[in-house]
């Protein structure tokens, strides 16, 4: 059967944008609090991650609807993160997707406040899907765990730690899949959770999305010195910049397509044993390419 | 029946250290974090949150036990809320509970993310308890509406946004009501949903804990003018310095101890119906007169 990816992808970041736009109406706001959360919620991210959740869901048996609320809450801690990263006192990025970030329209204090609040939102999230409770439980220990001091903030330590000092290719690749890896994995471990899936499906998930993960970031770090600024909505060359190891200042660009395309066939790989993983293959492969 | 409260309130803290102390040891650690969240979480703080959610779930027919796990999330999330507040782009304190607070020590990154990765591992926590999942989704939403942005957080925007200029007593009340009720109400409702208590229950709770927390915060800004910095472990006077409205600084010093007084009674009357609400009672009473 022949599919139009592309077209399911725009199908799902609707779904996704739709329920983030409302996400926090029910809710009480103070201050430019409100603003600034959907200022970087809504900035038209790739969705990636939320779309790994509902496309996991319907891949382990259950419905898009079903995962809605798991996958804004992933997509939630994917934006606190970029907003806390951004930080003069972390990376001091001045431009996100194309806009000033976060702390450069609003402030710091209310750029911290805005990532904390997005944070304890999305763990709230969790608990509003229509799921068994056990679920839920499931999926908030799965996202604390990743999302935490054993996952991506862990990841994002080891990265101030490593600035200005030369990393290992094993450190390197310990860093990103912590920073990266470890909320991909949530986003598509969560789908599974919500779908009632079985254990080995989520680890399946896991390997696929630790995967595609990896190859995810080694791709920025090509992007970073083969695009523009425009093309990117970010400064290229700033891990240059920052004086950050990346995958190209240690293996160069062509070895870093060759593992590119060496964890998308993993990726892959791991998928075996679903009945229809088409979707998920189609992901990779397209992440393992894109441009921006 | 006679009870010794204080030492009822000393085993309560001496379970809560250790169940803290033990709280991040099955989990993979980078960079200075583990060292960063255990030099503010294990600093002697007073435990009022947790020691709350421990005798509320006793007070609604559980055991101290089953809240514990609750109990630590919420002093997770008190202690987050404090390394964020104290730094450099927030309230920029120095001080804490006697020692340099953490940013000082570990600098402005890892206080962000150690703040970061406690708010994280407090529904971690949640998640971990040994109680029915109806319960565990109910405190996360518990904990997610009073912490973020309709509570705490929201609570800390009205601050920074109040800075510099003066404040009326309403919209004092409101930031504070948010910015420490919000999180002493999730506490003591979350013993309540450890136990399995009535809506109720949990309503008279969370009057009284509203009550008790705004008693809380003007006894705070009544120390912040009477008490010198040795006594309190943080500097006195800089609510004064940081150009804050106080309670103190809109009705003097003993229009507060009246109104402290009055906050107080009203707190033992919302326990009406309670079988033995005794520890509450004097806990309200202690806090109305505590000097640190």
């Amino acid at each position: 059967m022949e599919h139009n990816y592309t077209d399911l992808m725009t199908k799902d970041q609707k779904l996704i944008e739709a329920y983030l736009a409302h996400a926090f109406d029910d809710s009480a706001y103070y201050g430019d609090l409100r603003e600034a959360i959907e200022y970087s919620l809504l900035s038209g991210g790739k969705r990636i991650r939320p779309i790994l959740t509902l496309e996991s869901c319907v891949l382990c048996g259950g419905s898009k609807e079903d995962a809605l609320a798991f996958a804004s809450g992933v997509e939630m801690v994917h934006t606190y993160s970029l907003i806390h990263d951004d930080l003069p006192a972390m990376d001091n990025d001045d431009l996100r997707r194309g806009r000033p970030t976060n702390h450069v329209v609003y402030g710091e204090a209310t750029a911290i406040l805005t990532g904390d609040a997005l944070l304890t939102a999305a763990f709230g999230q969790l608990a509003k899907a229509e799921l068994p409770a056990d679920r839920i439980v499931a999926a908030v220990r799965c996202l604390a765990q990743n999302a935490g001091a054993a996952g991506m903030v862990g990841g994002q330590v080891l990265d101030m730690a490593g600035e200005g000092r030369a990393l290992t290719r094993q450190e390197l690749e310990q860093l990103q899949l912590l920073k990266t890896g470890a909320l991909i994995s949530a986003a598509a471990e969560l789908g599974c959770i919500a779908a009632g899936g079985t254990m080995e499906q989520r680890g399946k998930l896991h390997e696929y999305a630790m995967a595609i993960g990896l190859a995810f970031q080694i791709r920025d770090d090509m992007l970073d010195v083969t695009s523009t600024d425009q093309e990117l909505g970010k400064p290229v060359g700033s891990d240059k910049n920052n004086e950050k190891t990346t995958f190209v200042s240690l293996l160069g660009l062509e070895r870093c397509a060759e593992l590119v395309e060496k964890l998308t066939e993993k990726a892959v790989d791991s998928l075996n044993g679903f009945e229809d993983p088409q979707f998920h293959v189609w992901l990779a492969r397209l992440l393992a390419k894109r441009n921006k």
